[in-house]
């Protein structure tokens, strides 16, 4: 009998994030196929018999393929077992999804998408930026930093063009390349801007600057985000302040995680002490 | 002792979508100030003992002024109380969390940012759209179709012509309107769209068409959420045939909610059940 693929979003950091759903999909789980960014604490939930493969393409394999960890996928679910794909934020932005879908129908495998908190949205929570507003802007625009061809640069031109906030995922620390590009789509420099490290985690860092003023930020580590548009002057001052501790981190407030739901019951301190090579 | 101001993302529908943190924090509230469009399941987690204020501005209160729901949250927390601001979807997207932020601030009021999973994704999941995709679309624009100044027509234009994937929150159903609207936007008649009415519950209809044929689609129930744009062609078929059942709802794999969850038990079948007039 065939098992079942579930594309799950892991939300943006804080293993509180992470949705009902996507908990009791993991806790069930016969074998999980993640990517790098997803946290440990995480990934402790994941029951000590299941098979674990990290197909993160940066430390996990390197030069794994999207073809390769769609076979995997599918030969696992042929073999019958329930398998989790756990993607950071949620499966279907940035996230190639639409390829592995697309592998699990033709394989005719069961699956099912489970949404989760996409990044920018951590992040903006983080920050206390309201992501739209009445008074600054009416849309909201997700793109990232890594496409460059010509058409791509005029569609910054028109994205940027269009008032609304821009959240740019995977940004890079080339800060000037990238102020260059927002400039050159036809962004102010006086346009306020704020690099979001780690949203909702302990290594939470924040930096407010504007586009003119970009290339002087100090690299903050990967993942970051990097939110551009008038609503960033919304943003909490107290989150961009010097040694600032995301109060949206479970453990801030006091309240850890059950500790049921760790295996080990490892510290919830702990959470994300695995650096990230950068992007 | 002053209390805190919670704003909570509530999520698409779906009570599984709820984040584990979002559970934790409603129900330990004291008093809840919640939208219409949050599941009667969820409103369900909120203790016997709590406040319940329906704020939402269609049939809670027809007349409440945003100002009047500042002034609520922040006598609420004035008073001790553990308020919890509930919102579909995710707090700082089209949820003028903006305005009760600037409120919280000015009255000195302790207060936190609980993100969610936003309704476009849960469509999305629903109806397996990858939002974005390497062969058709790199950014993903979030807009509503309420405003329609000379300048939001420009911005859409702009929004429309970058090749982005747009969604359409809270497009009504003049859909002639709206197809006319992004027509002038500059889409061909040809580009596929799909609308997706109460994502993630057992109500959700789906409904795929293209701008050119869209003024003939059925009039769904609110709330409803519209795609435009090429990884429409990628949606799953079973999703938009008659008689579907969402796979994401969590009943429908035989798995509900921890009964414990519920205070009173009620089934799960029974979720959203009340009718929401539409906007």
């Amino acid at each position: 009998m065939k098992g079942k693929v579930y594309l799950v979003g892991a939300g943006p950091g804080d293993p509180e994030l992470l949705t009902l759903k996507a908990l009791r999909v993991l806790e069930t789980a016969d074998a999980v196929l993640h990517d790098d960014l997803v946290a440990p604490e995480i990934l402790r939930l994941i029951p000590a018999t299941a098979q674990v493969h990290n197909v993160g393409k940066r430390c996990g394999k390197k030069n794994i393929l999207q073809d390769e960890i769609n076979f995997l996928m599918v030969a696992l679910a042929e073999s019958g077992l329930r398998v989790v794909r756990l993607k950071s934020g949620d499966p279907l932005i940035f996230g190639r999804a639409g390829e592995e879908i697309e592998a699990l129908r033709r394989a005719n495998i069961p699956h099912e998408i489970v949404p989760g908190v996409t990044s920018a949205l951590g992040a903006a929570a983080a920050a206390q930026i309201p992501l739209t507003h009445r008074q600054a802007s009416s849309a909201l625009v997700f793109i990232t930093a890594q496409q460059a061809s010509e058409s791509e640069a005029a569609n910054w031109s028109k994205l940027a063009g269009s008032g609304a906030t821009l959240v740019i995922y995977m940004p890079g620390q080339k800060y000037t390349e990238l102020a260059l590009k927002l400039r050159a789509a036809g962004l102010a420099d006086e346009t306020p801007c704020a690099v979001i490290s780690r949203a909702t985690t302990p290594h939470q860092q924040t930096h407010r600057s504007t586009i003119g003023e970009l290339s002087r930020s100090p690299k903050l580590a990967a993942p970051t985000l990097l939110v551009v548009g008038e609503v960033v002057r919304f943003a909490d001052p107290l989150a961009f302040a010097p040694q600032f501790v995301s109060p949206t981190f479970s453990a801030a407030d006091g309240n850890a995680l059950p500790a049921a739901l760790f295996a080990d019951s490892q510290s919830i301190a702990e959470f994300g002490t695995n650096e990230e090579p950068l992007p």
